[in-house]
């Protein structure tokens, strides 16, 4: 049976784009029927006509819906992708960087805890339960770690978080000297915080390879790519003094944000990650902003030219993103392995059951089954792994209960975090900021944290 | 059957003849043998002179034995009280202060994972394994919450640690208006953080009653206490803060740790504690020190000065330390319900099993059995038991694996440093620290810390 994919905040046009290029391109997935849902009308009408003539292009047989409309688009899913996002829009972010630098913070980094997109995750999921209590929602958003524990804690859906990260491990191999293809792996934790136990290249220990590269040519390679540009945030020395430190390499966004020492001001990006600081930077991430827009330009174009082909603009081979194969598994038995975030259960020891990790997992008509992977040593769990769980069970029980005081806390615990003065205020500027009209479909983040009743 | 009880560290003169005090007020104790063991010869003299003469005073039958050596100390002992300290001196925390705020550090407070206080604890609780495997060790010593866990899980003896803070209760009590006598409570959680869940007066809740002098007399009171010197920690603006922050009243030495926020800075400490900011000061600790050293110098004349006489110094009443009260319960079945720090095994929900807790506990001859006490609320765990419990984790793996690189994450991690490099230093500095003769008994810090292999 052709399944039902509702893809919600589609009108992120190049990720749902690569949805309809993975679904055209799978012949078991023949049939289907994707649904875009967006709040969007713009954004929505431009990856629908894009999707349509896309497929047009392939002559693939899918039927197309599109939707502002959340229960429409949830009645009949079969697999819900939720992309969408209410703060990480690059110029919502880019408004915070500024407001927040004018309390002293870099970057936007406050530590306050995520409100609005676990906020809409938890809705929709509780839509699901209402509307397809059977399809499985696969999260595409992020706070991926929280989003996906929460989810699962909250409800009965089956939960799957996706991030590409992991992907990192081909840079490694890459950098020095290894065939990706003749290259395996593991790298398990939590999202955005996983690290690779096992680098093999054809079934020879591959950490050798590397600390010979650390040792011989890192200093080299960082010289010649800053004077290129930039470095890459998987092989700067923040990556490889985090191998140093805690004693296994980190891979793909773990690098971007393990220990604030190396995040602390645009001086220490550019100590750590050399070169102009890399896109984790104000400047950097303009050229992201930049980078997206042109971007969504040429899909609109795409869309809307009747002299473009979207093939011509896009190709025809699958994306590396494991969304679809996934779906494929799962409908149609064909079984992959795959990088996925699913409650743990036993899978790595030492985190609790309702915890969601990262891990690799066989997909099949069984479903998403995770490979109980070798423990991580101790001192990975210790300064990597359960100060991110804390964080996150302190974001959490912020969000279910509404404490504004456990904002503050977040805030508080933060290590560019001065005073608690500075704390304080910094919280207020955020809470006051202008609403962008995706927030209001999330309860008012006034009207959701309140003081406890003894704050007095 | 008399118990022998050594006392480790037993130059701490105050500390030892409180216990002398206690046994000799303790009519099941009679016929005890007390063997004093201490590094410092002149030190030990004198708490032997003065255990025997202020037995004489009171014709209580004990008997008494000094050491130097630790065996002869530990061999047939059925209780060990450990109140050594390798670097708890107050003349080398002074210098330890002065030498960090050349690094920009206040109060000391760096961070560095405990190194030589742990190793001794662990070094002794070895040789009770060896020379006295039936006795108890009641840890007297700091950091209490270390080391009774580390005791407890490297060695097969019977371990509890022991506090007074717990007894702030007293003063909780007394300020509102409210008879310490009459007044029921309980504070679990961690040594140095414990949390009133109960606090009754009458069988009445006096909670309603903090709040309503939180409300109508705190100010007032903060004014006069200052004016007169110093405000009580226990009833300070910090500590009412924290009340508010985490939503039950802090106990004991509760108050003077949680939240790096109330301790910063010597202004910070002004504004939260009042007055020239307390103890915990550069100052008020200088006080501190100068009145050990006026009372150690009374304990000297007490020792040796014929005309003086211990029990018009001392007088002849219990004092309120828990360590003779629980050795009767043990021996005589003498019953009596005590704050313990033992190995959590489900006393307190949601910390693991090998973790000390500090929980009420009926002591008797079945031993020190712990209250199954309410759960503590979720946000109280968040964010304040678990990052302790997770701290203690990483300076035991630090001591157990000699691991440099853990010393430097936990001074980075220390919301006191602000750079890389700063903790980097900052580090050195402690480890070149001058020896101090305690330090001769423990393996050299230098020696038992080194960086990973991978380091390079």
């Amino acid at each position: 049976m052709a399944p039902k994919v509702t893809i919600i905040g589609a009108g992120s046009v190049v990720f749902s784009l690569g949805l309809v290029k993975d679904i055209c391109l799978t012949p078991g997935l023949k049939g289907s029927h994707v649904c875009f849902m967006d709040i969007n009308d713009e954004r929505l009408d431009t990856v629908y006509r894009l999707g349509l003539r896309y497929c047009e292009d392939l002559g693939a047989d899918l039927t197309f819906e599109k939707t502002t409309d959340r229960e429409t688009a949830l009645k009949g899913a079969d697999f819900v992708i939720n992309t969408a996002t209410v703060t990480h829009d690059e110029h919502f972010m880019k408004l915070r960087r500024e407001v927040t630098a004018e309390h002293g913070y870099f970057y936007g980094r406050t530590g306050m805890p995520e409100y609005h997109n676990l906020q809409l995750f938890l809705d929709v999921a509780r839509d699901m339960e209402e509307f397809c209590p059977d399809a499985w929602i696969l999260l595409a958003g992020n706070p991926v770690f929280e989003g996906t524990t929460l989810m699962a804690r909250e409800t009965d859906l089956k939960v799957c978080g996706l991030c590409h990260g992991h992907y990192g491990y081909k840079q490694v191999a890459r950098t020095i000297g290894l065939d990706p293809e003749r290259v395996t792996w593991q790298a398990p934790g939590l999202n955005h915080n996983i690290w690779m136990t096992h680098f093999y290249c054809d079934g020879e220990d591959a950490y050798p390879r590397l600390d010979a590269w650390i040792a011989e040519e890192s200093e080299k390679y960082w010289e010649e790519m800053a004077s290129k540009g930039e470095i890459p945030t998987q092989m700067s020395l923040a990556a490889v003094h985090q191998y140093r430190m805690f004693g296994l390499m980190p891979i793909g966004d773990t690098p971007r944000r393990a220990g604030w020492w190396y995040n602390m001001s645009l001086e220490a990006r550019q100590q750590w990650y050399g070169g102009s600081g890399g896109n984790d930077t104000p400047e950097g991430r303009q050229k992201v902003l930049e980078g997206k827009e042109r971007k969504r330009q040429q899909m609109r174009e795409a869309a809307f030219d009747e002299k473009v082909r979207p093939v011509d603009m896009f190709g025809n081979t699958m994306t590396t993103e494991q969304h679809v194969p996934i779906i494929d598994g799962l409908v149609n038995d064909h079984e992959g392995q795959f990088q996925v975030n699913v409650p743990n259960n036993g899978a790595l020891a030492g985190v609790p059951d309702d915890v969601a990790v990262e891990v690799p997992a066989l997909v099949n008509r069984k479903g998403i089954q995770p490979l109980r992977v070798e423990p991580l040593p101790n001192k990975v769990m210790l300064e990597c792994i359960y100060p991110d769980w804390l964080r996150m069970e302190q974001t959490l029980e912020a969000l279910l209960s509404g404490d504004l005081s456990m904002m503050l806390f977040g805030i508080l615990e933060n290590h560019q975090t001065r005073s608690y003065e500075q704390a304080a205020q910094v919280m207020e500027t955020l809470l006051d900021m202008k609403r962008t009209p995706p927030m209001d479909h999330v309860e008012d983040i006034r009207e959701h944290y309140n003081w406890p009743e003894i704050w007095g």
